[in-house]
């Protein structure tokens, strides 16, 4: 079932042009920044670790064909790339973690010439890249220990692997769980406006032989009550110092839900998805999304094409209702600054 | 503003076919019992308060040209006819309601001969329908005494104009409290799956010159975390002894989450909704319908074609989530089973 969300062979990377899924399977090759700009803002590519990913490999693509006369004219070149390749989305934080590591790495091989430098940023790209899978390895092996046999788990949004390089955060912990006999059932929120949840972790998760179950948003409550659920595990975009953390518009509400009706809520990602340097989620900034998101459906209008809309792409969740946070490093219960200082 | 959603002039049914909006006003006649099924069942035409209106009619529509061979033969085929027309949804009680109504209404004229009964049965839908009317009015005074100048409120699904004869029961309490200089701003839910939030409040709050902002379902918890909604109004289909309450999926979730936020959460409905033979909300009958209305939209697939789907039409909320019931008889508060028994 190993969809190649991301892929850099002979010079080309490629990735799955999410917005085509479920219909069709398409391939897209970046060639430049400004495309991969584009493919980050429109959610060609979309999941805060294969932003994360793409974006490392998208700046050495970026720079490898530039002309730059001598080290410091590449250098400035590069920051402007970098800066240019910042603005594409302003919430999931490994966005800029990948960023600012290619940047270091480029900047400590500054003794280098330019093409060794350009050589050692592939690199780095590439070991962003394996790190990734190995991530969704270890995320999956820790949050399964958490699943009991026959658990139905419900998630929300893609944290699949459409949303990383490997076989996903949340995701990773369901398909880890299933290979180990557990048999879960899942459901999956569509997730509104733009059903990540129908679109691709229903798919995802079909393909790799889960039993899943599509429902809208609006449901899981109702599910929840009638006590089909007994877990909640979601992804993550960034995580404050606290362990308040943004996910997609939606999250909070299903944590809200998840304690009332006692259902262990876990929130699974990686360790590049902490942003140590924001107190609290209050200062996580929260991206707005248009108004035609919500008003209009795959070219249908849902709505009065004038009216307001209010349409932020994230919430945050207090970390008093995240039951652990599950990264590859180990699993952090009722997660708060201190005990996530080890990481 | 005042869009006939229920019109019965000239020996004709008529309604708006709601399906067509907000991209199209278009009525729709309804000439024979089997039509007003398919308006129900298709939901041309639905709000609790607004089935029970039409199946009124619709009753009448469906006798007035049966030739019957004297009484017995007439109740008999009433009685035929009036079994079918209840099948079409079983989750509001304003549909058994009106229809009993109707059936008890002509036993007591059984004494008549045919035409005369069935003349009396106009009359009594044009009873239900001027009453419905009125109901809405009274509800929409009572419970815009609820509401303070500058109150931001957010409804679900539609209880307006389009879901009664009037001016809708929760959406009463909007318009009633704008004509009072409120100057009220309202949140709504766009309501999946049908969107009836969306394509039916958004566009008759524009239309009635309301503040009305649209958001996906699951974009209300973190509205309320910013403390920007100051009370919750939404419809029901069907209310229990002990105020337990029946209304669109995704009310209860919104009620929980108004529980959370300390947001005052009332229900808006017509005395014709509450069922005082059930006990509780458990036992109010679920619709569950086709899962293609959660996998499709407007023929464009939004999920894997053959996802498994979990689609109930309504939820309950229980009692304790409510702060009122308001009805054209009075508000009700903290619902229980004695507080109720006045109506």
């Amino acid at each position: 079932m190993r969809s190649k969300t991301i892929e850099y062979r002979n010079n080309r990377l490629r990735i799955i042009d999410q917005r085509s899924l479920p219909k069709k399977l398409i391939y897209r090759e970046c060639r430049n920044l400004k495309d991969a700009h584009y493919c980050i803002k429109t959610l060609a590519v979309r999941g805060a670790p294969a932003i994360g990913v793409f974006a490392a490999y998208a700046l050495y693509v970026g720079m490898k064909d530039k002309k730059a006369a001598g080290r410091e004219a590449f250098f400035k070149q590069l920051d402007k790339a970098a800066g240019y390749l910042k603005t594409a989305r302003p919430t999931a934080v490994n966005l800029f973690w990948a960023i600012d590591r290619m940047q270091g790495l480029a900047l400590k091989k500054s003794r280098l010439d330019v093409n060794r430098i350009k050589k050692a940023m592939l690199d780095e790209a590439r070991k962003i890249h394996r790190e990734d899978v190995s991530m969704c390895e270890q995320i999956g092996r820790n949050g399964a220990r958490l699943i009991k046999r026959g658990d139905t788990i419900i998630t929300h949004c893609n944290a699949g692997a459409l949303a990383t390089s490997g076989e996903g955060t949340a995701l990773s912990v369901i398909y880890r769980a299933e290979r180990e006999g557990k048999r879960v059932k899942v459901f999956t929120d569509e997730t509104r406006p733009l059903l990540q949840g129908a679109r691709l972790s229903a798919w995802e998760l079909k393909r790799g032989g889960i039993d899943v179950t599509l429902i809208c948003d609006n449901m899981a409550a109702t599910l929840m009550r009638q006590g089909k659920i007994d877990k909640a595990i979601v992804g993550a975009d960034r995580i404050a110092a606290n362990g308040d953390f943004a996910n997609k518009i939606g999250t909070y509400g299903l944590a809200v839900l998840a304690k009332e009706h006692g259902v262990p809520f876990y929130v699974a990602a990686p360790s590049s998805t902490f942003d140590f340097s924001l107190r609290t989620g209050a200062d996580i900034p929260i991206e707005q999304r248009g108004a035609d998101e919500v008003r209009r459906f795959a070219g249908v209008a849902t709505a009065p094409g004038n009216v307001k809309v209010y349409n932020p792409a994230f919430d945050v969740t207090p970390n008093h209702l995240v039951s652990a946070i599950i990264t590859e490093k180990g699993i952090f219960k009722k997660p708060c600054t201190r005990s996530l200082k080890e990481i």
